[in-house]
């Protein structure tokens, strides 16, 4: 099975370690090819930066037969829904993957994310899958995404902090980190914490696979229709 | 005061269409600058068709400085929330525009739109906006958006049907048509069915003077903050 | 274009600013007629003062026909949808009007009123029209209504408190001032704050002028049709 | 124990049927006093008619203490909040009292009123109590008020043909009877469809006496607090 | 009348203290029955204790007809709906009971209960029932339910500061108390907060008496149809 | 990987046909247990039947440890809460895996059911997961759980006849079949009608494969957290 995992800004360092984590839980004959677009944004922070990764990361699905499924590692769902209308494969977000998964593991979860600029962003996308009312609330840590591609920074101290809060304040049973550069944190802040941390990038990795293995597909009947012309 | 609005499909008929109803509602001294992308989908059907049109959208507000305030004038909202970042002046979707308003003259309206693969983005618009609760059902009529611009088509008969269908069945006391290739038919269907009709392209251009003459501008606090690069 | 803007309490005082802060937003060619009752309570605090205006209120709109649209300037909307039953012509409440503007600028929005009594009305009303998914929390000054009127209060500076607490504590991008008595404080307000911060009497002017240019006007059909005897 | 049972309507056959009602399930003990206004809607059809019997209901009830609870036997729950502030007794809308029994009988129910123009009203009331996930959906049987009080009318047939369908399309398995009118129904009506049937004014009476048994009152903080002047 | 007050759990005195507080508010004539499962957890503590109740607690209403309905006295409304398939009486849960008798007393009302784990069951129920947006917020006094037995506990003061915050941060207007064992509690806690405050075990039984009266039973259709075999 | 799925009815010819189902899906090296309790109901139809299966289901969990994570198979998700508190392996109930994967295939997905009186405790379950708003409808095909074993049924025919109609009239993009014993219609039918056609059984297997492999567990804050006693 080969998954394409679409890294839609253009840090290719980001893209690396987005790989490499999807590549730490893939099952053995799990092929991962981690991509980004070679034009667009450095960094996904809010809806502008979103829009305009679209052409790049839908060019990069778009005519192309060689894979078993996508992932679209960015924590906004960046440009989903179009990706499910220019391939027959699924297509998975790892905010959408995370957040389900969360809710199978716990009564309520909170999210951390990165800068503040995002958290309506993310809201809406949890309003639209109906996923809200399991949300505690959006944080952010106000750590600009490629910061946390700076080893020197205290990052996971800070994010810490905000799940601590999240803890005694929203009651969250479970966390789920808002940006796919904090794949490297889940498993330590789980640990220190005392309870399930959820990175999206691996999140989506099982879920690609779960969907692949059960031959499922994206509905072609509706909103995820091909494009007419 | 100068408004520019702007249909993010590449058919200069519609635009023109677009632009002239606008002219026929705007106020003494609101001139209506209506423009299109150069390159792009010729009519917006769906999630693929939104994202493809975005980088052309977006080019035609960022940077410039000669108007008051912006129409996206597609019944999906289009790129509204980027839109919203890349310029200090409002924006106006004309989806939203039309919701707001028929909000304000009716207990519950419904929504007639063009094909059926369209629906689950508006519904996805009224649920975020709030506003899903106040909308009977969002109804097809299955005619393409570029059919609205054959004279010799059959389209309003078609439409009026399903409007009855949406007095009848959804109780409703208001419809918005769903298409900004509709404008021009609002007044006749209005009439004929005795219930209000509204055109977001008409409802845009007052909810646009309506935001200028009293200085109202996009907050530029959280989400739609200026992009930081 | 005549607009009627009723204050539906009694406080002369309180109409007169009402109707030179409509005056200073409307457009060449409107005329704003501001009025109050004869008869009833001195201010609208809570459900029973809305109950005792609501006979005084209707009165002044019943069998009248010499203006385009009724503004009801009680951040409560006291009446609303008993007006819209008993004139053709177009009725908008300041708390109504407000919210749906505050919905176009921002992803979230809170609301500043007087009295901590007031809060549930005001929530009442957001539930309702579908907008209390937009609202951050309805936020109580505890400045009553009249005080408003007395310059030596420290009240401009005490709503500016609570404002910021909206800022950091619910992320609001846009302040909503829950009683008309605020509406000369909107500006400095924004300007302090830096972000739009809006008062329901400017926004009903414009929204009332939008209405009328547009021919929209109430819906006959459901629950505002015309009283049966 | 005395219950203050007002019709606020001013017809009076209306007022002594519901009175006969209301003493056919009182307690012993219990004595019902059943009025109306002198002046007012001779029927509450629509918020208009609800907003002009207010000034007689509220004058019902201000400045008497000779009563342990009051109930508003009017379907919409008219002047609900404003009576809740007048008066230290419990309060009980025929309309809310209905619907918190029915959710304690079956999983859904649906409710089966007069004219269509009541029907945004009551959505109004069941979205705001929170029971509007409960109810499958509010049917008109188009049979106005004052039919209801004549002998020779068909209503009860009609009314049942709607509530046969509310079993099979809405999936109710209890169906509230949506006016004062129809109290004398409920129990042909739950024999011949084999499902409960409630009719509101016994429901409120009931309740009555069980927030008067408790020594539970209404609340003193917040929106029900007693009027400033 | 004769009423089955069932505490699920398996603690003699606790039955008791229930017993004794149903009694003090019975009508005369009605009768209080109240009894434990033989076998079972000693409290109710969250999901699994319900669960290991259920055999129980159902043994004790199946098959038996000398009752005239049953009140299920776990604020968790432990078996609620298997309990309505195996009796045509009313069943009551004393969760449920209170949150309805507190929607009509207040605009809004807290939740006071004994442990934190106890809180995703007791805001499942509320999201179910419809009531969650009512609700203010639930909070655990993180007082273990036996402890209430204690006479020498200070649990009556913690859960009156609990109590106080919600009264401030969650603008509450009524308090329900969480838990079957504070039964004592609640007059104490009204007269010294100056608000409503609930015990789930006398509303269930004014409900309960008042269903009765009224000749009301469960729905049989739909979800509440007797067991097939 | 050992995977306990527990078919909690005592019907063994369906134990049989859930576990062969998931093998047939289950990647190499996982090991599938399919049980049932030796007591119980042969069906879960409805609250009273998953009431009655709790104590030989939890039974088959609890002080076990030869197992990496629990499948519920039975689409009410019959004791997932209580599951989830006596194992710190995850626990799935068929019904949300499914729920969970139909919302990352489509817009919108209806759900197909065995009986009428087993739609309610759907609903339930879908409006606490968060998902009933992208669910178009329940819906009964009226075919009792165990004629669904008999190979001389015309029950798929039913079932297709009821899927058309979802996507008819709910717009339905996906559907979800709504009883374990469904499991084998699932490709046909999805073939058949041109759309995803999920069975819980299958989904949960994968979501299983998924958590384990990312290690994730259920969270012990909070609703989990093991019995106290």
């Amino acid at each position: 099975m080969r998954l394409l995992v679409i890294n839609p800004n253009t840090t290719a360092a980001m893209t690396e370690k987005i790989g490499a984590a999807a590549r730490r839980v893939a099952s053995p004959g799990t092929e991962i090819v981690a991509v980004n677009p070679a034009h667009g944004p450095a960094a996904i922070e809010g809806y502008y930066d979103e829009a305009m990764s679209l052409a790049g990361l839908l060019g990069l699905i778009r005519g192309r037969d060689d894979f078993d499924a996508v992932i679209i590692a960015c924590f906004d769902d960046t440009g989903l829904d179009a990706a499910r209308c220019v391939t027959e494969k699924p297509v998975l977000g790892i905010g959408e993957a995370a957040f389900h998964m969360a809710a199978m593991l716990a009564n309520r979860f909170s999210v951390v994310t990165t800068l503040g600029r995002s958290v309506p962003a993310i809201e809406h996308n949890l309003t639209r899958y109906g996923l809200m009312a399991r949300c505690g609330r959006v944080r952010a840590s106000e750590i600009p995404v490629l910061e946390l591609e700076d080893p020197a920074s205290d990052a996971c101290a800070r994010i810490g902090a905000e799940l601590g809060r999240a803890i005694i304040d929203d009651r969250a049973e479970a966390i789920v980190l808002g940006c796919a550069g904090m794949t490297d944190l889940a498993q330590r802040l789980s640990e220190t914490h005392g309870l399930p941390v959820l990175d999206g990038v691996v999140c989506a990795v099982a879920q690609a696979e779960a969907l692949v293995r059960l031959g499922l597909t994206t509905s072609r009947l509706g909103g995820y229709a091909p494009p007419r012309r």
